[in-house]
């Protein structure tokens, strides 16, 4: 069973199928019925714009059906602790949530956002987690605690169709201000994507906000296959120099499991990381780059995101395109000039080559 | 016109059309476009998962299309008495409401949980029949203050699947604790659903927690039909011995129309009716039941829920093949092997036969 | 590009193919592929039933797909002020969130309320013209600050179907109490339409709550092409008199800008401006219009409503064939018999003659 937890699960051959295949959805946009008859859930434990649009729209251009679910909107709380005792607000676990669900649909999309309470549970992925090990049916993981795979794949098919090859450029993903404490899994995500593409990554962000290592070493393992490499640094304005990608992205200290308020005040300290038209000045006329929402005035300001190096909107819509070759790899169902099929279980050839 | 209100109110020859009908569409599950054309209108008054997940997919599976409204989430808040000054919350009366959605879809399924505040009107099933009055379509209920018809289908399926031929056999519905008082409309559907099955049907809950007799009534009376029976019980250890399935299901006492404090402490003082691996113990190998969602640890224990005779599951997977029988009902329309066309009217010889 | 922002866009032409091709879907009710493969995204920052029903069916009936969205319930807040630096409750801004959805979806219908709080952008229709200016496709207006054009649509092929020839008779808006203060979208569009039918207009208002001067305006220059004629009263008796359509409609004072509490005690003022049958007794037998929805026994009497002259359901019907013709206008997909295609461009020829 195909599940899309996240892409340092899965062969690179996959990846790379599933990134052709995003960019060739692009250039045939026609809707087809190649997943006629099956149902997708898509279940939210957090709101969505972007991704349930394009999953939803995704699902009918392959001729299924997807079922849009919001527990606490009109559905139930649900409990993903195994130990559990479900005296409180909760009234269903995703046990049988899930075992339920899985049994009315083909496939099931999930989004659970880190809690920033819980380290463990965050780090562990335990909520995304719960949900796997609930299913029998494949899932897609649209945006758990620790990764948001389908953000990557879209991210990785922007830059190809931005820079051309991407290979030995440089990519920074610059940390940036922002009112609240965010999760990080669109940059855990980012990083290790753009090491994917063997780009000279840089991780820019003040002290007190280093990704964790263990994402670190996926992203170098990930250049070192590629031939890129992955570095970090506290000081923006070096790191924005010579840049062909800015990837502008908030997210929380480590210290807003221990100290909330500290990281707060550590957070607000940082407000000249914003993007600017003259921090862009200082890059080689980098591509600017979010993965939305976005906070006009707090992490990027307006300017850049209406001037002409702003490729935010092309990032989304390859949600699109990517969720529609995800869901085509992971039912298997295989239009034409789609090779997953081939490449799956042989491991090697890749498909972009 | 076909409204499914309840079973109560329809032959026996359409119960059990719809019966066979739910167990062949698990057997054959393929989409088909029996409905294409029409719309289906989801109007949830209370919050659903299963039910509104499986109408949503039942409804694609004939080709037909769903769409999901809860008043007070983006829709109106909706009045349903008939002498009300609307000059409070709700901006908008069922007369209208439905009267107007009506026009817009070829059937509607309603959900109107139990006030457990104003007996009168839940014992009329008030808030339903008020839909059902405004409506110019085929109404289906979801679940209302006294009855969920599609739940008893869909259970009735699980029944005979695991036991084979459930006459004569033991079903003990046995009340549950609960933080929270509910509502009776599952166990009032699940006694008269295992009185059809001709079950000895034993009726297990403490003093204060009488069903209401005239739901006893109709499941005596179907009993009568079909050489069941049933009984009822203050002693869960006796109800279990020789029990060939467990329903476990928490309701209110009738006092929480008066009393709701009384009510609160009198459920509380129940705690011991969980359903444990040492109370499933005391059967005869009985499969343990529950319409779901279910609090662990509260209502049944997690070992029970994820040990082999549970059947919850495959409950809930009947909701979807269930509700795919209702709509081809309410709308006439026959695929290969169902037989409801003909025995509508008839009257007389049991397609289960 | 076709935006249906308001009829005062639009040449008359467009109107008379829309109205009389929504006529003619209500007598061929078939559903179609006309639209297949296009997806419609339904942008709701407030509350609907009908809008959202009858869109929802009225894209399936063509073939389409619509997705609903409503910022603030599992979709991010969104922002719509261009100088706005997001540091609050909002995390998107308009721009970003409709820049991405037209990258997903064929058309977008919008809804966007009056904010009865700052008069210039309620007056400049400016959330919405912030989506239409966002969009990169075709926008419905689905009740912006000033005006519904959908509903002024399904009111008119209403108003035709009951009058026969509506040209020359008394068509009169009565302003209607209501505990809450109401945006002027539906009574600006009303009084505009039924000018354009050539009927003879009575605005009947309390001082205090006229409609806007530019509105007036708009619907006298619809008067002056159809032979019609607009007039204002402050005495309801008397503009009753003769009148062949009575639609009431609750709207708020120009004072609810400045003086919220003078507006809501003057609106308090005039309970007796509520639509009874003794009023409707000193029509010539007029048909009674609302919108929906309506509050019983404040705006109107139960009676008036449950009474053989009440139309409003029909005209709540016809929301779902008036939207069928606006989506194939702006889709430009043409079934057979619709003109508005040949109509376009030349703009000239009625094809209502």
């Amino acid at each position: 069973m195909n599940h899309l937890t996240d892409w340092t699960d899965l062969p690179d051959a996959v990846w790379e199928a599933c990134l052709d295949r995003a960019r060739w959805h692009r250039a045939h946009p026609a809707w087809t019925r190649a997943a006629a008859g099956r149902a997708l859930g898509l279940l939210f434990f957090n709101p969505s714009l972007r991704t349930r649009t394009s999953m939803d729209v995704a699902a009918a251009a392959l001729g299924a059906h997807a079922v849009t679910l919001s527990p606490g909107q009109g559905v139930w709380g649900l409990e993903w602790r195994d130990d559990a005792r479900m005296d409180g607000e909760a009234a269903e676990h995703v046990r049988e949530a899930v075992g339920v669900l899985s049994r009315y649909v083909a496939a099931l999309g999930v989004r659970t956002f880190a809690t920033l309470a819980d380290r463990e549970a965050d780090h562990a992925d335990a909520a995304f987690r719960a949900v796997v090990a609930a299913s029998s049916v494949p899932v897609v993981n649209l945006e758990s605690a620790r990764w948001h795979p389908c953000q990557a794949l879209a991210d990785a098919a922007a830059v190809c169709d931005t820079l051309g090859d991407p290979r030995g450029q440089k990519f920074v993903l610059s940390w940036a201000p922002h009112p609240k404490a965010l999760p990080r899994a669109v940059p855990n995500s980012a990083v290790v994507m753009a090491a994917r593409l063997g780009m000279e990554v840089v991780v820019a962000r003040p002290p007190g906000f280093e990704l964790d290592g263990d994402v670190l070493d996926f992203a170098r393992q990930a250049a070192a296959r590629s031939g890129g490499s992955v570095t970090e640094s506290e000081d923006q304005h070096a790191a924005l120099s010579g840049a062909r990608v800015v990837y502008a992205k908030a997210w929380s200290g480590g210290a807003v499991y221990d100290d909330p308020g500290a990281e707060a005040a550590r957070r607000a300290g940082h407000a000249d990381w914003r993007i600017t038209e003259a921090a862009l000045g200082r890059t080689a006329g980098a591509a600017f780059m979010h993965c939305l929402p976005v906070r006009r005035g707090v992490v990027v300001d307006g300017d850049v995101l209406d001037g002409p190096n702003a490729v935010h909107l092309l990032q989304a819509e390859y949600r699109l395109w990517a969720q529609k070759a995800v869901l085509e790899w992971i039912w298997e169902v295989r239009g034409s000039g789609f090779g997953v099929g081939e490449v799956q279980g042989s491991g090697a050839p890749s498909v972009r080559a």
